[in-house]
């Protein structure tokens, strides 16, 4: 049985890629620096290690074959700036050159959609696209990437690198799109939110943790995009989140302003996804927001 | 009176920027982790440490203004590939975070010509050429830049880096075209090359420590070519080194191959070196490889 070690475990992906490694017979191990916080999954083994401390530790302790690293800085609207990103890269550095040697054979990390060029108006974006980070976020997960793939042969593990799109689902931060509108609604608050008429690639966080357990079990290597390839305006999302909760009557679409530079449209390519990884998304948008909204629904009410 | 932490100090390129950076005024200090092999230089004040293991504690210590950040995995032959790189930026950005934490506002560091794409034909290199590294070394040093450029804004530091092009002069690696040259004709011994066809960028290595002492001193931010702008052909070089030992019998020029790859042509446009830093070699390739072969002359014998 092949040993995995998932970092970012208790995270909003990471949670999620736990279930279909177990079912895809992997022994899964998950790190946590609050493992207080795990998810309760039976079969997982949890290892409480801070990764920016130590990297390397965990890594010694377990001698996992496969490593899924998801954990990185995500605090939201400061993840795009923040000197976090620069201590993130350090540790994974140093992680990946600890898991290649203890012995690890297989690597698949956590890249984004903020690594390509957004200006090139392209209708889908495929992992060979103009790559070219604005923010401080994508240029570490870019030079990240440029130094793992370069670093690989050396390292002698083969390495995946998945670009994630746009993600909504249970436990995300109320400051983001879907969580804003599903929670205010909810509370029977009205939402606020921009025109809507930009077009993204949206994915259920589910979908994206059982297509980072796919990568793990594929032997594709390389940047693969995360995501749904289905193109989707965010005035259909929003729409979509209010007519489940309800409560359309409590959106205003168009009362903030949306960002200056924020692109037309973002779209992935998945063929590789789906063609050499042999995944597919499972869940609907209609059914992700249902869940979405469940989740907000259940949630204790804030002061 | 600006303090400044030079790091590689004791190295190839660094043992040259002490003397420009104590004549510019500057309190110099320097960083080596074999203090024991320090230049002997009046009025540095040198600090033992070791950078891989702790970057950030002699900057602490130091509380520099300006930081020259020369050091890095340099093994002959094996830096192209090694996993050192990887180690190397983990701790230059270690290092340059804890740098601004404690006050630093300028930083300067040493990239590569091996950043740029070699494979475009074009006569001169200037910054805004293509990038596209071919080595792991050159991936580490171009990422490592990409991540502290885009870092600087909320590091609160001016970030210059220095592309060093190819350079020779006393204490260079004996496998190293002039170095081999140099030493094995000082030995009376025959001394075989390439067929020296390649154009390249030389420029001697008291040069490179100036314009890096410069480049502290400067107001520029971004990437700067250090080089002479001058293309030399490597058999020029080469017949130049025999004449000045007076050995040219000794020269074997064509007996090795080239290796497959290597461009035919690297020479760097200096004019943000020349106009922007102010910067201009002092020594020619004649006065240079004469004081390289006086070094070797004096040299002892190797069993």
């Amino acid at each position: 049985m092949s040993r995995v070690l998932v970092t970012g475990a208790t995270g909003f992906v990471g949670r999620h890629a736990l279930q279909p490694l177990l079912e895809a017979g992997y022994d899964v191990h998950a790190v946590s620096s609050a493992p207080a916080a795990s998810p309760a999954t039976d079969g997982v083994t949890w290892h409480r290690a801070d990764l920016l401390g130590d990297p390397a530790g965990v890594v010694r302790d377990v001698r996992p074959q496969r490593l899924l690293h998801l954990a990185w800085y995500a605090e939201h609207g400061r993840f795009w700036t923040s000197l976090e990103n620069l201590r993130w890269v350090e540790a994974t550095l140093a992680l990946v050159r600890a898991f290649a040697a203890a012995g690890g054979e297989r690597a698949v990390c956590a890249g984004t959609c903020a690594e390509y060029d957004w200006t090139t108006g392209a209708a889908t974006l495929a992992e060979d696209a103009p790559l070219r980070p604005a923010t401080l976020y994508g240029t570490a997960k870019h030079a990240t990437h440029q130094m793992l793939d370069a670093a690989a042969p050396e390292l002698g593990i083969a390495l995946a690198w998945g670009r994630v799109f746009f993600l909504y689902g249970p436990g995300e931060d109320e400051r983001r799109l879907v969580g804003s509108v599903a929670s205010a609604l909810t509370r029977g608050q009205r939402a606020l939110t921009g025109d809507g008429s930009q077009i993204r690639d949206v994915m259920y966080v589910a979908d994206a943790g059982a297509a980072f357990a796919a990568l793990v079990g594929a032997d594709v290597r390389g940047p693969v995009n995360v995501a749904s390839g289905e193109a989707q305006t965010l005035r259909g999302v929003v729409e979509a989140t209010g007519r489940l909760v309800g409560r359309p009557d409590l959106l205003d679409i168009g009362a903030l302003l949306t960002r200056p530079g924020d692109p037309d449209a973002l779209v992935a390519d998945v063929t590789r996804l789906r063609d050499e990884v042999g995944f597919r998304p499972r869940v609907a948008l209609e059914d992700g927001l249902a869940a979405t909204v469940e989740w907000w629904r259940a949630q204790p009410p804030t002061s």
